[in-house]
């Protein structure tokens, strides 16, 4: 069996289900970033890598300024998918050897640009030949106050949905220019329960299910309510993937609050209510068409 | 300007140059590890990352088993250069789509292992497609006393040189079978003030360079005590790299004691005085061959 007919999420399942769980572990593989117990008193660690692969994440012709944006802007949207503060990166940058020097320096100015903005420092860095596509790989690591993280598991049935932003498009462009939603996903948790949040990434058809199947929960969506960039159709919003916007659940008794105090934060930043968790059969949620699926066919 | 024409050290800095010294950071670029302080009473944080990248550091027809091992084990001995105690792993796994399910899953077995070895847990990856060589790519955190750790720039002129194990020829299979040696440095740091300590990953042709440079001084070297392994000459011994032994620094007024007290705690397994740092000029020290250098050409 070729890795193309397995999909990604079955695969980690696959590879990360003997993993033992040691100490200290608060949440392992399957959720946004890794949450560790070491001894900070009120503080989790929050871990996270990611990485870029030319040729599947970004072109050979990409401004490399972008690609470094990029590269560490995704794996600061998971942080603020858990409400983490990032602190301390590592970059490690896979070039083959006849790239021109300027190609690298440009990536590394994205990169920089990224952690200056995000207030990240670049604590070490790792460079490698490579005979094939370049690959940019970042890992984060930051903190988040134990009484404040969200994981996908904690929704909780009759919770109503929300995302930050709109949805679809992204490809045109966007996709390398996002800003992780960090000051939002902490104003968030500082002002409300939110009992489950991701980022998404993915696209709201892959990415939602996620979410639900994590909560134990099924989901509706009012497919007319989602928040479409220009010229997008519903499918696009659903589908596309590359958003990096925030879904989340939170109690409908603190909804209005909510939507009545978030425009006076975030002045012309839309957030809206697009559905909610229930209790309903996960073959129902089949319907709902998929998100960009990693390795394979489309 | 290509890429090979600059070199991985020469990369490294100019790409470094710019950052800024945020708070928090102990020790940035340019050593084993990256050291953070972030809060834990008496302890650093430690971040290493490393990549194996096939076609440079393994060949397609390695058993993945040992590409697995050697991706963990290669970070962990950078622990061991600082004498820090690695906690948690990132896997970041990129493999063509067309490679087989059970190459991923044997690549991961090697992984695991090395983590029980060494009681690492794996708590997050990342998984992608490429469209060329497969790439693996391990983050790993963990920590150490902030009394305890040991960098490349304490050296003092005259302080004896030791190195563990024997050197060269470790391309016929050693290289991807390594034992990293946290169990020595740890033991060594408990009982003796280690000056200067680094993992020999390049050789120590170019390792040792590294290591008086980062201490502002020069070295001398007793070619023929240097500890080899069968059937290797001296000039293998210095220049073919992967060898994975520490290379430290201690006042010559702890050697004797380190002789005698080593054997019984570490029983057939060598420790030897390769010579000592001195304030002779960096230019006497050119004539030393150099060991594996990335990028350039050879």
């Amino acid at each position: 069996m070729k890795l193309r007919d397995v999909g990604e999420d079955r695969l980690l399942e696959q590879l990360l289900a003997k993993l033992r769980a040691g100490p200290g572990i608060v949440l392992g593989p399957g959720d946004d970033c890794a949450l560790v117990d070491s001894g900070k008193r009120g503080l989790l660690d929050v871990l996270k890598t990611d990485c870029l692969v030319e040729g599947i994440h970004f072109a050979k012709s990409t401004a490399p300024e972008l690609v470094g944006w990029k590269a560490m802007a995704r794996p600061l949207s998971d942080f603020a998918a858990m409400s983490a503060v990032p602190q301390f990166a590592l970059v490690t940058l896979i070039v083959p050897s006849d790239r021109e020097l300027s190609w690298v320096k440009r990536l590394y100015r994205g990169i920089e640009k990224a952690a200056r903005r995000f207030d990240v420092s670049v604590v070490g860095g790792e460079t490698s030949d490579i005979g094939g596509p370049a690959v940019v790989s970042l890992s984060i690591t930051g903190f988040v106050e134990k009484k404040r993280w969200v994981g996908r598991g904690g929704g909780q049935a009759g919770d109503d949905l929300f995302v930050t932003g709109r949805l679809g498009g992204t490809l045109r462009g966007q996709h390398l220019r996002f800003i992780p939603r960090i000051a939002e996903s902490r104003w968030l948790t500082e002002n409300f329960p939110v009992h489950a949040m991701m980022d998404l990434s993915d696209g709201l058809g892959t990415d939602l299910p996620r979410l639900a199947r994590a909560s134990g929960l099924g989901f509706e969506v009012d497919e007319a309510a989602l928040p479409r960039n220009r010229g997008c159709t519903i499918t696009q919003a659903i589908s596309d993937g590359e958003d990096y916007e925030l879904l989340f659940a939170i109690s409908p008794k603190n909804s209005l609050s909510l939507l009545s105090r978030w425009p006076k934060e975030f002045p012309r930043f839309p957030l809206t209510r697009i559905g909610r968790l229930n209790r309903k059969s996960k073959i129902e949620n089949r319907k709902f068409p998929q998100g960009y699926v990693h390795f394979q066919k489309r």
